[in-house]
């Protein structure tokens, strides 16, 4: 396993931030999320400084949906940053935190009515309108206030990108924002820009996940900057924002290439000022909207190993002490992770093991064919890279309680509680 | 949409039990869980009625991972069937409503120290012991006390059996059990055995999911009676109890075949008795084990359709108001489904439409390409067949509050509350 920010080895044991693992297994138990906060913060502020233009206002956006709970919000809003928010309950958990309205900005492709009412209400900085169903909604909802609201417009710029590579397309079938080549755009750009009560601030793209290829980045700003001049020219209207989304790949095993995110995002600038000022495009304030890239390296996850078992076939299994219910992705999306035995970090490898969850399910494994030191019964195994998407989408399958979440700078700090037993049945009507 | 359990159509609108959607939905809001709690009650005794034989003993066990609940529980023992859990929280939730213990079946391929601790507690019916590491940790509990508990082994019969077909293999690598192949299987069974604390009742035996050919499960049952005789003959010992799994196949879409599961129960219960009788296995009691096929296709879920969008490429999306929060078998598994708008029940197919959900995620798809007629903002959409892993796989992603469930017979009854924002941030800790 590749050590990632504070993680470090003495002794044949794994310390993240000084902190041994058996330090937090006796204090917090396993299963376990571990962020590395001060890992954490130091990504912040490499998007925050590189990320910034004498030319431009700029803004980064956290992405809550990658992970999300009051504490990540504080730091979040202490980071001097903003944070995109994608429902009623994230829109909730960041005003709790006490995050400044105006740097929230609210996505999705169907808000509810209650959700948009609520964005209304608590005054946020910017929704971004996904559709025309939406537009008409807030038309209906505004009609009672007297608020004017900043809006922004969610398109498809025609761009795909993957991985390796991007393709372009005009016929974007993604459930996101209206394409750039259907002539309804403009025209709803028009009808939004006429109605007094909300101020259309631009447009927002986003192209994918896990983008290691900085052209598609470039290829889709520059596609989103001609975009935005030919539709304030054919209205009329200033469009001075753009928000162009995030995608940035990160590393999660040795098939991931390197992904340089302070250099790039300093090549983005300079491409985006060039562009910007070569084509007279009149932008005042550009957005990125890292999620992933910000908090998925920064966190891992801890369990103990219980059973050690080989097959009839002679597969080599390792049993811990969660699985699919605390992270989906093996399952969901065939992702790939890395993991150590963390007190074991000095032994020779000893075979492959398939690292295999407690889930009454075959489909329950978290990591295939790892080559790692022998296990035993309560080794503690560490899988790396899961700070995004893993808490965010886990769930109470097999009636399991979602693991406690520690966040690890010079102290230790509980930011989610561990679920028990009486959690599990609390939604439960027992009459 | 396929009519199943007591759905029909009046004036052009859906009833489950009696009950319009439109009562749900301004009662309950959207989405919904809905369990029609009379076909459920009718399933279970479809497969009580006819898994019973004047030879053995039979227990029907319900699967609880499918769906459970305290309400799900209470009903499975007013039944009077038996049920499995496969972790501490599933014990937890059966306990407090009141089941029988000793009819209780503990499952799992890695129980931890303390589910076995809880377990060997509270004296439940059945431990179903996965493999040697869980036989030593038995062990070591068991020292301290003074009771005696009935267990089984989990085996692998080397019969793998998928939708319409099995294979026969030695070579069976799933993480659960241990291969009636290996000379270990014979050696752990007469070490538990021996072990004066436990109670060996018999083996375990699962085949898989989603099965629709029957000669799989007369098969697998003559592989495992075999060895139950052999191991018995072998060791010198009585081994009066199999249970035999689940996996029955249900309808989730007109792909799937029919499975007439009451016909088959009466031939499996012959071919058993047969089987028993002509090669004296000996066997006293019978054990089956479904989930899905008690449940799926009793549950629905009721959403609110929000926009209605034709992309660019000419692709039709239904926004509803939920997702794979709630159902993410479609992206986990590729799973089908089928729904209808429930206040169209006798309006024209107006086109194909992909239902999609409102999690910020392209993924998020519940089913594509579906026929139904023209969708409007404020229909009510339902998808069938989704009583079985739905709400027990659901998450909190987005941070999006789970649904409520309402079982439906004379009454409706509220199974589990619909969580608020305040539930999604309570095991944040907030200093």
């Amino acid at each position: 396993m590749k050590l990632l920010g504070n993680m470090n080895t003495r002794n044949g044991k794994l310390y993240i931030n000084d902190f041994s693992m058996e330090y937090l297994r006796d204090k917090y138990k396993t299963p376990l999320y571990i962020v590395d906060e001060t890992d954490f913060l130091d990504r912040c502020k490499e998007f925050t400084e590189n990320f910034r233009s004498e030319v431009f206002d700029t803004e980064v956006l956290y992405a809550s949906k990658a992970l999300l709970n009051i504490y990540v919000a504080k730091l979040i809003k202490e980071m001097n940053m903003s944070i995109d928010v994608v429902s009623g309950g994230e829109l909730y958990t960041v005003l709790k935190a006490g995050f400044p309205k105006d740097k929230i900005y609210f996505h999705g492709n169907n808000k509810t009515i209650e959700e948009l009412e609520f964005a209304l209400d608590e005054q946020i900085g910017y929704l971004v309108i996904d559709n025309e169903q939406e537009f008409a909604n807030l038309k209906m909802l505004l009609q009672e206030r007297d608020t004017v609201q900043k809006v922004l417009l969610r398109v498809n710029p025609g761009i795909e990108a993957h991985t390796h590579e991007y393709i372009k397309t005009s016929k974007n079938d993604s459930k996101f924002g209206e394409s750039i080549f259907d002539k309804r755009t403009p025209a709803l750009v028009a009808e939004i820009s006429a109605f007094e009560k909300l101020d259309f601030r631009g447009f927002h793209a986003h192209i994918g996940s896990q983008i290691f290829d900085e052209d598609s980045f470039f290829k889709s700003a520059a596609v989103m900057m001609d975009f935005t001049q030919s539709v304030g020219k054919e209205l009329g209207i200033k469009i001075p924002e753009l928000n162009l989304g995030g995608g940035y790949g990160i590393y999660y095993t040795r098939t991931d290439k390197n992904f340089n995110i302070g250099r790039f995002l300093r090549k983005y600038i300079d491409y985006l000022e060039t562009y910007n000022e070569r084509h007279k495009i009149g932008l005042e304030k550009l957005m990125i909207e890292p999620g992933r890239s910000l908090i998925a390296n920064s966190g891992s996850t801890l369990y103990t190993v219980g059973g050690v078992k080989q097959t009839y076939g002679k597969k080599n299994y390792i049993f811990i002490d969660g699985g699919m219910a605390d992270n989906i992705r093996p399952a969901l999306y065939q992702a790939e992770y890395e993991a150590c035995l963390t007190n074991k970090m000095d032994e020779p490898i000893a075979g492959k093991y398939t690292v295999a969850g407690k889930c009454c399910e075959s489909g329950d494994i978290l990591i295939k064919d790892i080559r790692l030191p022998k296990p035993e019964p309560g080794d503690l195994l560490l899988v790396s890279s899961t700070g995004a998407y893993n808490y965010s989408m886990s769930s109470n399958y097999n009636r399991i309680g979602r693991p406690a979440m520690v966040f690890l700078s010079d102290k230790d700090k509980l930011a989610v509680r561990r679920q028990t037993y009486e959690d599990i049945i609390r939604d439960d009507v027992c009459e």
